[in-house]
């Protein structure tokens, strides 16, 4: 597990909010997601294949599955969502669980609660999965260790993304028609920043895919290798035969700190036009994490194509948290 | 169908994101609810006839009815409101289905995204009904023929607001005891802004009603024969032998843009007292979408008199986008 | 009943929003929880002991109890809070009813309409018990004469918040193992402006528990005796010998009016350090509404020691919330 970098919330150092009467017992041991650092392949698998089946049960006419009927799942957004949210939301409501979402502007968030003490609460009102999105990295792991409740990280800072590399995973798998193993996938962007890159190479390789990482060199992690890849700092050489393109969303953040130098130039050299695609294997297929911008890292008659998969992404993020959740709040 | 204006939300201009796979066959013909226009009369007449049953279940000791279990509604609002969207709320979660909540401050419609991504985004989770408003005319007919999903226009820029005009209808037919043929309803205030008066004009012209349309010179319609309805620039003539009197509510943003003096001379000129209201047939009853202005469009005498029936209009809005609902998501 | 304050949100001061339709005939008398004053000790009692059953059905596997469904409860916060709404939604939804928020930046709550004409909408909506949090003290009890549905009070301005008191109540009666007579409670901080710590007094006199009130002169209030209580501007003398002691959050804004002179020195003087909780008796108590501010009202070790409450109270509130839910959307 990577180090969990301290969260600054409260100046004293929070200690853990122990309980003093005893805790009910736990109906099976407690199973989070926090990342894909840490998942075993036949967890991954086991995953990929339970969504296979909600996939198909989301295209049919009654999308519910009782399985989690009296259980409660609280999403805890520190960081605005709309896609990850809804998607979580979704996927808890047809298994039949209360959702009950936290977080916006609305909420007591902003009145210096720590982090853990606002996590605690939750916990306390008995929920059984925690899913946490953050703006500091190492958060959901933080909080994990110190609550009862299974927790689910929905992207947390710079850090990783998991549910979002495996929805990506069962997608080119559904896509392409067959398993990963030695498929090469392309991942375009800001790589440095990116949680979903960070997600996404740690399980392509754990399922025997090549992962290749390109991006303005500033942009590029300073220790690919480490990482399993390897780096480009041009589009065009990642792309060559690849099976599957991702293109990164670049946040307007990176271009204040002078990162990249315009939305225009970031195109031009790195986005992913009919052209560039045509470098790739015929038919292969094209991801994007959302919200896209068009014209930028996507031309609009590639992502409008047939062999753009952004929509099946979001339609497997629905089928991959009906599995994630089951796994962690059903324990099955 | 009036033109639909561009919605200028990218630049590139999004083509259809097609989708690559096939998707499911539909259990019914999409049905839609994008405005009064293009409405039959006899749907008209159906879903009234299904919102007296909902009125009824509505005051009943268990309020539900499981005609939608199993299916999916999505609230998406890119313009606040509280009465309209807890409305459509309610009336999904009493029919069964889940209903989950997309817009605000809390949001990726903020992030740039375009309206058609962002709807089709939602279609790809299986939406089995998008409630969409937003301040732009025509943008629910402009994804409506994009997305598997059926649409319900919940209000549309200064278009048509379908939903308050039916359920305004059935609160006249209801509280006057008598179908709308030859039925007088004077609509006062800001005519020229409203999709509330523009959607009532068509409903109540398609039903058989005589609309008459009172306001400022500067707010009244162009065009008034086109739209079917006779205007005044003062309110005593439409008031006299009406039915029913229906206020709208005055913008603030309209008093900026000096097309009316003051609130206090708007209220003078065009406000509804009960002197004004005794011009009316007698037992006239009194109509407001909300949220009122009080003493400003209505008197509170007015408002809160025997005829008013301004409540019953928001007790009507539940039942009436229950039938809704249940025509567009479960085809019946 | 206290003097119910004007509430200022209309210039013509709102008659009742009558309702010219017969209302229909409801399944129970009206039963509102608007305060502690008024309450009588057997309901409390009564209410503490439906929470005991609700308080082992959230540790179990089901957390569900179908004693509301069909019903719907909207929760109306025209001021923000996370835990109580939360604890309210999860409440609300554990016993099968459809729960619906309301309140917050994306609602029309900002349109200027009336506290009145906003209920009443809400209650023409059918709802079963509206939950209300307002910053004007009396609110709750303003609208509840005028609407159908029953009124459940989540904390009026500095008045009541009586779901606060009973779920504190029947926190200190778990841990300590005994009913309430004779009890010994200090309650510390800013007395005057604190619904909780009025709430608290009213309901510990009514089940026989002698109360300590304690803070800065400032923050005390002027005829405690009228309350129920001594008072003690140290903190000191109030902790001797306490079965349980709870502290109160301290509001930012108290600073800004000069009634305390910095958080530091608030903290040295009224905050609960482990030393001055050895003045209460050994095992006492320790609670605190949330949201904390750590190592101002109480330090990290005491807030995080085996004698803590404040997560009991949270697991508490839940349980306490469905007991009262019921009890006035149920009539049971």
């Amino acid at each position: 597990m990577p180090a969990v970098e301290p969260l600054g919330q409260t100046t004293a150092g929070p200690g853990p909010l122990l309980r003093a009467t005893t805790p009910p017992a736990l109906a099976s041991p407690q199973r989070h997601l926090l990342g894909i650092e840490g998942l075993s392949r036949d967890t991954a698998l086991a995953l990929l294949s339970k969504t296979a089946e909600y996939y198909e049960i989301g295209r049919s006419a009654v999308r519910k599955v009782p399985v989690l009927t009296g259980k409660t799942i609280i999403n805890l957004f520190f960081e605005s969502s709309t896609r990850t949210r809804t998607s979580f939301e979704l996927a808890g409501k047809r298994l039949g669980a209360d959702v009950v979402n936290l977080g916006g502007s609305s909420s007591s968030v902003s009145k210096g609660e720590s982090l853990l003490d606002t996590v605690a609460t939750v916990d306390a009102m008995h929920a059984d999965a925690i899913v946490i999105r953050h703006t500091a990295s190492g958060a959901p792991h933080y909080v994990a260790s110190r609550i009862r409740a299974p927790v689910v990280n929905a992207g947390d800072g710079m850090h990783e993304h998991p549910t979002q590399a495996l929805l990506d995973a069962f997608t080119i798998r559904r896509r392409l028609g067959r398993d990963l193993d030695g498929v090469v996938v392309a991942i375009c962007g800001d790589i440095l920043h990116s949680r979903v890159a960070r997600s996404n190479v740690l399980l392509l390789n754990l399922l025997g895919a090549e992962v290749r990482l390109a991006g303005p060199r500033t942009l590029l992690p300073h220790d690919p290798e480490a990482l399993g890849a390897r780096t480009y700092d041009r589009v065009e050489p990642a792309l060559e035969g690849a099976d599957a393109v991702m293109m990164l969303r670049i946040q307007q953040e990176r271009l204040g700190a002078a990162l990249i130098p315009s939305l225009r130039e970031y195109s031009r050299e790195f986005g992913l036009s009919r052209a560039r695609l045509n470098l790739a294997k015929p038919g292969a297929i094209v991801m994007h994490p959302g919200p896209l911008n068009r014209g930028v890292e996507v031309s609009d008659d590639v992502a409008d194509g047939t062999t753009s998969a952004i929509l099946d992404q979001v339609e497997a993020g629905v089928a991959l948290r009906m599995a994630v959740l089951q796994y962690c709040a059903a324990g099955t």
